[in-house]
């Protein structure tokens, strides 16, 4: 059976849903929905593996401490953050949810 | 920057068009833009390895010969085809095109 990524989508209203897809060595891929939820700005991300992102709904905003600033995402867009480079989610539409589908590019 | 995968597209009428995304040991991620185009019935896909697909955008039909049947697949539906199980792409809508992600899961 297919799995649809964007219904239904679980309420995220308190919190993100995290929903692992699938693991494999070298590669995790997962969802994410957002529902207004931020990234505190003294607790960025900082990851030991390049992650590439995909925003599937919704829309967002990520700062990368890369000198590049904030930039705004829609539906389509994909980005690379590369492994050690802090970001941050700075804001993200609440109604309708925003849908991330994340792909962690982990040492195998 | 961001890359977008919807917009803008390749021309698909005359043939699929394959965009290289992300590489790396163990998995590597590739757009397909589809215009009406299926897999020949004689010449169904056969890999060695594990694909994960995502419709992004339009609408599209996949046989998989694992007594299955058919299935159609809208956008944010998302497909595991074990490696060697032959499958084929019997329909994809021409316009608006078909746009896919697939995630290649080979061997590292």
């Amino acid at each position: 059976m297919a799995t649809n990524l964007l219904a239904p989508l679980p309420d995220a209203r308190t919190a993100e849903v995290f929903t692992a897809l699938l693991e494999r060595p070298g590669v995790r891929i997962e969802r994410i929905v957002s529902q207004g939820q931020v990234t505190p700005t003294d607790a960025p991300y900082d990851q030991p593996h390049d992650e590439w992102v995909l925003l599937l709904a919704g829309a967002a905003r990520l700062w990368l401490d890369d000198g590049s600033g904030e930039r705004d995402l829609t539906p389509g867009d994909t980005l690379l953050i590369p492994a050690r480079i802090r970001h941050r989610v700075t804001w993200t539409q609440a109604e309708p949810p925003t849908v991330w589908l994340a792909i962690h590019l982990e040492e195998s």
